[in-house]
C-alpha cells in the first residue's frame, strides 16, 4: 500500500520543471515507417488513434504482475475520484496476453512480466507509444516487489543506481552480436522528490539505495531452495554482505534495462 | 497446429528406453527442508499432495503465452478423448498470475512468459515439482514461436543446440556474482524421434537446426522498428547471414537456459 499512497501524493506535482520534456526515440527509421505495430501490446499506429487514446498521459506505472497492476489502476481510479466504477476498467491490451494495460486519468498502469528481456520488450513498445501519442512531461514509475538487503521488511527502496551482479552501474546490451555498455543511473531529482513525499507521509520507511538486478531468482540471488544450488549458507551471506557494502539495498530482476533505456531516451524514471 | 499434432503422434511412445530416468535435483539442501514452497506456481509440499496431483506426468509442454498453453491443453484433452469438457480445465496455478498450468491425462501444459529469466524461474520450480511428485520417464517439450532464419514461414525447427549471440552452444549463469558456463546441447534421441514423427505426418515441414537465444526482441535480433536502432538494414542482413552459416535456423528468447537446465538435471528436453 505504501507505493500508491506515495505516488498519489506526487500526482499534483506534474508540472515540475525537471519533467518538461518529450520522449526521445533513438531510431532514424521509425518516423519513415507507414505503420508501426506494437506487437506485444496489440496496438498499431494504423488501427488505433494513439494521440487520442494516450496523449494526456503524465504518469506511467509499471510492475511485474498483471493482477497487481490492475489492482493499482483500480486504486488510483478510486483515489482520483474518476467517474465510473473502478471494477469496470478495461485492459487496453486484452487482445494479447503478453502484458496488460489500464488507463485511469493521466495514469497508465502496465504489467511487464519477470526479468530483463520481458520488461525490455515492454519498454521499447511503451517508449514508441509515448512518442506516437505525442506525450510530454511524462514520468515513469516502476512499482515492484524486491528482496531487501539489511533493511526491515516493508521498507520502500527508491533506486539511486541499478547495478549488475558485480555491483557495477551498467547494463550490457547485445546489438547484432556486439556487447554495448549502457549507464544505469536514474534521475536524482525525481527520486529525491519521492523521498520527500514519503517522509511527509511518515508511515512508510523509505530509503534511497542501489538496486541489484539479477537474471534469475535462485542461483543469482543466493537462494538455497532452487533446483540447483552449489554454494553454502556462509558463501551466500558473504555475497550479500559484499552487496550491502557496495550500497545495494534490494535485489530484483528488471532494474538495469529500465534505468538504461530511461537514460538513453530522456525519460524521467523512478525505480521502486 | 503442427506442433500439437506431431506431439500427439509421439504420445504412444512414452516408454522408450531413452526416457527411463528420474529428474535429478542438484541441491543438497532440498530434501532436508521441512517445506518447499514453489512460490511462482503457488504450490507447496505442505499444502498440496504433489505425488497425487502430478505423479503420473509423462510429458511436460511449456510455451510463452498463457492463452496458448491453455488452448494447447484443451486441444490435447480433446484429442486424447478424456472425460469432461476441454473448456472446463482448471488453471492449477490460479492463485498466482506468474504462470498458468493445466494437467490433461499424462500431459502438463505450463506457460513461461518471455525471456531467459522468466523461463528460468519456471524451470527451477518445475524440476522441483517433478522431483517432489516422484515422476519418472518425463520428457519436456518447449512449443513456442520463433523467427525463422532462411526457412519458409511455418517450418518447424527442432533445436539441435541452443546458441548465444556469438553462436556458441553455451549459457552463462551467474552464481553469487561468478559466471559459470553451462552446455546447451539438447538430447539427440528425442529430437530425431520427433523429426521422424513429423516426416511420417508429411504435412509439416520440419528441420533440425540451431536456435539462437537473445535477451531482447529488438536490438539483439536485428529489428529495425524498436525504440532504439543504431544499425543499418545491410548490417542486420550481414549478422543474420553469419548466424545462418553457423547453423542457426531460428531466433528466440528462452532456449539456452532451457537446454542447460535440462542437461544439468538429466531431463530429456526437446525445444521447438
Amino acid at each position: 500500500m505504501a507505493l500508491p499512497v506515495i505516488l498519489l501524493n506526487c500526482i499534483g506535482n506534474e508540472h515540475k520543471d525537471y519533467i518538461k520534456q518529450q520522449v526521445q526515440i533513438k531510431n532514424p527509421y521509425l518516423d519513415t515507417m507507414e505503420e508501426d505495430i506494437l506487437y506485444h501490446f496489440s496496438l498499431s499506429t494504423k488501427t488505433h488513434n494513439l494521440p487520442e487514446m494516450f496523449g494526456d498521459t503524465k504518469f506511467v506505472c509499471v510492475g511485474g504482475s498483471a493482477n497487481r497492476m490492475r489492482a493499482f489502476a483500480q486504486f488510483m481510479h478510486h483515489e482520483m475520484k474518476l467517474t465510473g466504477t473502478p471494477e469496470d476498467i478495461r485492459d487496453i491490451c486484452e487482445a494479447t496476453d503478453r502484458y496488460c494495460m489500464y488507463k485511469v486519468g493521466p495514469v497508465l498502469s502496465i504489467s511487464h512480466g519477470m526479468g530483463v528481456p520481458s520488461i525490455s520488450i515492454m519498454m521499447h513498445e511503451l517508449i514508441k507509444l509515448l512518442h506516437h501519442a505525442q506525450c510530454r512531461d511524462v514520468v515513469l514509475f516502476r512499482l515492484g516487489t524486491s528482496g531487501g538487503v539489511g533493511l526491515a521488511p516493508g521498507t520502500v527502496v527508491i533506486t539511486d543506481k541499478a547495478v549488475d551482479y558485480s555491483f557495477r552501474p551498467r547494463f550490457e546490451q547485445v546489438v547484432l552480436g556486439k556487447v554495448i555498455i549502457r549507464s544505469t543511473e536514474l534521475d536524482e531529482g525525481v527520486a529525491k522528490e519521492l523521498l520527500q513525499c514519503s517522509n511527509e507521509l511518515q508511515n512508510f520507511p523509505t530509503v534511497i539505495g542501489n538496486t541489484m538486478c539479477t537474471h534469475d531468482f535462485y542461483e543469482g540471488q543466493g537462494r538455497l531452495d532452487g533446483a540447483l544450488c552449489s554454494f553454502s549458507h556462509e558463501e551466500k551471506l558473504e555475497y550479500l554482505r559484499k552487496a550491502y557494502e557496495a550500497g545495494v539495498r534490494n535485489i530484483e530482476m528488471e532494474s538495469t534495462v529500465f534505468a538504461s533505456m530511461c537514460r538513453v531516451c530522456g525519460l524521467k524514471g523512478v525505480y521502486l
